[in-house]
């Protein structure tokens, strides 16, 4: 593991995602940008001496150098954004297994050569957009794929949050910080955050491909550095429409990612908050509420269950389903479900046009080639 | 009453609000604008045969040559669209009072005649915004007037039906025939029939000012001849952000008006399909769930309720408080409490400006002047 | 109307729902048990003096001597609970057709009096357990008719409230103090009051009987004369089982009527505070959100709606369909729906019975004979 | 680990509940009452040979001869229920720590010999009693106690399932098999199975004991040996009243564990399907939603989260809680939170009194001495 040492959130996070179904075993890391810190957070996490290292590059040259026996199989990067590039490169270029935090990286043309590096070497390159992990998420991409929904018409994303409601990080908020600095989370505040989450979850559940968009970024909290509340139509490749807000500024608001989905046959929402549920509002009947673990769900999304319907699973169960895939791929099994570095890839490229289209006085702006 | 006969769907609502408070009494009408239709519709409504009219100039003459205390105090005009105008225009000139149904005329030019014709003859005129009925729209009002969610800095307005997924319009649907059709309905589709309700909504409840926007309408149903789905950015004078999403194509979806305005201090969310609730999320304490009715509301939402806390009023309850308004105003009462002429004209020049972006490239349009 | 004048709550809230749909005009009254204040109610609500009278037996009198052209149809009794039996008697013998408020009368012996004479006069008695008005309560009820629910198994109502959850009663306020007093309650209070609706319902949706009962009441604000919380456990005919709640002191909560039934083959949720939705559990597949106003719901509740889904309908509307009942039924058409004097000497019995479970050390007390 | 190999259902969620927070190794066990269904389960979840018992005597002499450094610290007990009792002595009397399932033996006179034989050894016994680790439901338990809903005076709490609506046991379902076995799961069925969580609920939550109780249970199920339907009046200590359901045959229904408390200052709702919310109706002012990981939590809750609020937790996690409470008591630490051998014992003879209230036809057995 890359980071995710003392004060950090998204790590621990990680680390008991990895847990939950004994697949992964944390044995080595360089835990901080800070060699103390690194060293201490490696040991509070008991990791051997021998394989908690000062820095990144320390950490793959002693991989490196291990035995395949004794060597670790996957690297996990937790690190702030621009430290993604360079370690994720390396790694893939040392021919490691990579899991990494998104965004992926800063420009589409970095995206590319990582893309490039993964297919030559062949490993497997999953992208944490843990929102796809969720049960019901498999099962609303399920019902589109399958023909459900009918053709897909309208798509409404939200991602609204209230935790940067103030300017936090003026006030020593380590989280708030990085993510508000142009240096270490590229030109994108909540736009790199969480909107990234909100097209990736559209991405995944329509499968539909963001033609052009029009942009309004916003950053409403005085003297922040980076956009706090990004909205934008969305054009779709034959013809849908769409709409996606992400917001850090609503505040009193938790961690409401929203989705609406509408076809020729039906809609469907989605609400992050309540993730065990989705309603589905077919043309010709009432709603229906399907749960996760039903036996009426698709069997993508029975797979990613553990326990009975009723018994709530959550944000780490959904994380987990990630490095689940994760692990799936790296034992060559068919089915492996997890976002990979091509879906990364994707969102830098919807990152860098909301940028540009934000800056610009024409309305729309094309994210396809 | 012009307007409002066999086979419409709004004057029958108008009538029971107004019924609800035993304060207005239906004596006189124009029912349809088929001379036949209108008289058997009258006839139905139990309206005197000398009072029930063939068309509304019939009855403006009838009505002008009663003697006061025997004439009609107002009109209500329930037509569609494209016959407001006229009749508005002619009762007010005449000096009746009038209840509108909603978008106002078709132009702004219109719209600006009536608001001067308005105010050189002193008469009241009510525009049948009937979302700001509510008593916990009112309550959402107060408490941005009250500063309780501090500087205003994000609105999003969503206002999804599903009962025009389907060409209706092409099958006998009257309802959907006359909506579709521009001569009738002006130029605007989705963005005039709930579009329009969508504006009046943020502008009661946030007093905010619409500066520019950029909007995108489109025509999902193929053959369709006016927009069904109309999503657009909004920016506000002061530099709060917006989106307002306006779409009949959401199959399924019954009448799904949503609200959520975040201040500096707190958030709100008010959906009209769950009315006599109001989600408060202030920025230091949990949620806060305001009903209808309770003692804890301001005095403007607490006067809108008939019955106690926990005994459900809706929707006729709201549209009959936009009656109950008019009635006071008309009474020359301090606290009348009803969206007027000045509204209606307010959101017609919306629906230009909407119109105009829509045809750009620009990203802004400028809505006001 | 007798009853129902200044400083009642009910009395209104029947004026509102027979003048929503137009079928009933108030013209005679005694409004109040004092003289002064009948009179002072009645010019308020614009009955002309000749037909405002100071008592029940003035506002009889005067009906019955007036032609059949000029007589009222029927008389709304909305007084305190003492005076129902004799003024319903009164007036049932005299040929009216009566609405009543529930519990319809004291004592069994009463309700079978009360019963016998609606027989033999063969008019119309309406009692307003205005819950089974609601469109989704009639849904349910067709539903279990239908069989869909398969052989029912389980009901559990629950009717909670908080508005007595401090000693009202001794803090002047009338519609605690009444309610609170054996001599115009009966001996039933939290039972009485709400306890009433809650057999109601059940008898209304599931169309069991129960056969024995063991209830609990207690008295838990200080110094209260009455029950302010009733439990029971039911059993019905033909084996299924039940548990009704009814309290008054849930601090906080408003209007909770709450009711789930269970059979072979799925389950229904319906909740009083959100009455446009009615949720359907069925064995073999997701929850069905019904909701008002839907194509697919059954003839009776499609007729018990006035505009289109989406558009809620609350307490009022239940309300007025129950009058919509009555009126039918004294026109004669088949499908008059509304429950009728039967209803509301079971309700009785139910009362009676529960009293009796109370009182003594037995576990189970019959209420059938 | 005794129990929860192949076929089991609960074992695998105490496994990963004791992953998650890193601080549980599984290292030996004796999986299933089948020699060789044991041995193979225990090589699939990678125990080694020589800690992968056939039976709980050798895993226990084998665990006994073993250094302390080298040694299990705690066993956790998953078997049906009649083997909890001889394993949970011995193990105990062996100076083991104990985990065990719900409800901990079959008999009051067994529970309190377990009771007597933990203060004489001075271990650690948890019981998992799982509910109580969900944070909310903490946060509800400290709201009581810090008396903001003032004196409790009203309970309902209802455990509401549909898997039982059909006679599964007759199918082959293992799970339903040994449930409705009276000699592996006591006299109790639906009453053991999730009524005795219903009970350690309330009895966390409130800290009130209950005095009396009457009990109606029944086999709704034709040919079901055991109750599947159980429904329960109670009188607590101090005069509050309460209502307990727990049924098995809400056909449709998944987990649906519900809590209601109120006292004279407010009302608390939890619903376990929707555990990340606690909804409190304080007299005063609008009913507040409490989220878990809220800064405004008692700290017991804010404790019991693992991840900021509005990022979901759920039923794995809650189980987990209740394994740090008892690594917190086992390493000595004063703020440790699990449900001990004595919360056991209450529930047993919970269990006894309602079997002989059921039984009886007397209206109140005590359950207290």
């Amino acid at each position: 593991m890359v980071g995710g040492g003392q004060g950090a959130f998204i790590g621990a996070v990680h680390r008991k995602a990895m847990a939950l179904d004994g697949q992964y075993e944390l044995v080595a890391g360089a835990f901080s940008s800070t060699p103390e810190k690194a060293k201490a957070s490696g040991r509070e996490l008991g990791v051997a001496d021998d394989r908690n290292h000062a820095d990144w590059q320390a950490l793959l040259a002693d991989e490196q150098r291990r035995d395949s026996s004794d060597r670790a199989d996957v690297v996990v990067i937790v690190t702030p954004n621009h430290v993604h590039f360079p370690v994720a490169k390396a790694f893939v270029d040392a021919g490691f297994h990579v899991v990494c935090d998104k965004p992926l990286v800063h420009t589409a043309a970095q995206a590319e050569e990582l893309v490039a590096a993964v297919r030559q070497r062949g490993t497997v390159f999953g992208v944490t957009y843990n929102y796809g992990g969720y049960p019901l998420v498999r099962q609303a991409r399920e019902m589109v794929r399958a023909g459900e929904l009918g053709t897909i018409r309208k798509v409404v994303v939200e991602y609204n949050q209230g935790w940067l409601a103030t300017r936090l990080e003026a006030e020593g908020n380590k989280q708030a910080a990085w993510r508000n600095d142009p240096a270490q989370s590229g030109g994108a505040g909540a736009l790199g955050d969480i909107g990234s989450h909100a097209e990736n979850l559209v991405a995944t559940v329509t499968g539909l491909e963001i033609e052009s968009l029009c942009a309004d970024l916003g950053s409403l909290v005085p003297g922040r550095a980076l956009d706090d509340d990004a909205n934008m139509l969305l054009r779709f490749r034959g013809g849908a429409r769409g709409v996606l807000v992400a917001s850090q500024i609503n505040t009193g608001i938790e961690n409401g990612l929203r989705l609406r989905v509408s076809g020729t046959l039906g809609t469907i929402e989605w609400w992050q908050e309540e993730p065990n549920r989705l309603t589905h509002f077919p043309i010709d009947g009432p709603a229906r509420v399907l749960t996760r673990g039903s036996p009426w769900l698709h069997a993508a999304a029975q797979r990613a269950s553990r326990i009975p319907p009723g018994h709530p699973e959550g944000f780490i169960e959904a994380f987990a389903n990630v490095y689940l895939g994760v692990a799936a791929a790296i034992r060559g099994e068919g089915e492996a479900d997890y976002p990979d570095v091509e879906a990364g890839a994707r969102g830098v490229r919807f990152i860098e046009a909301v940028l540009r289209s934000a800056k610009g006085s024409e309305k729309w702006t094309r994210v396809v080639a």
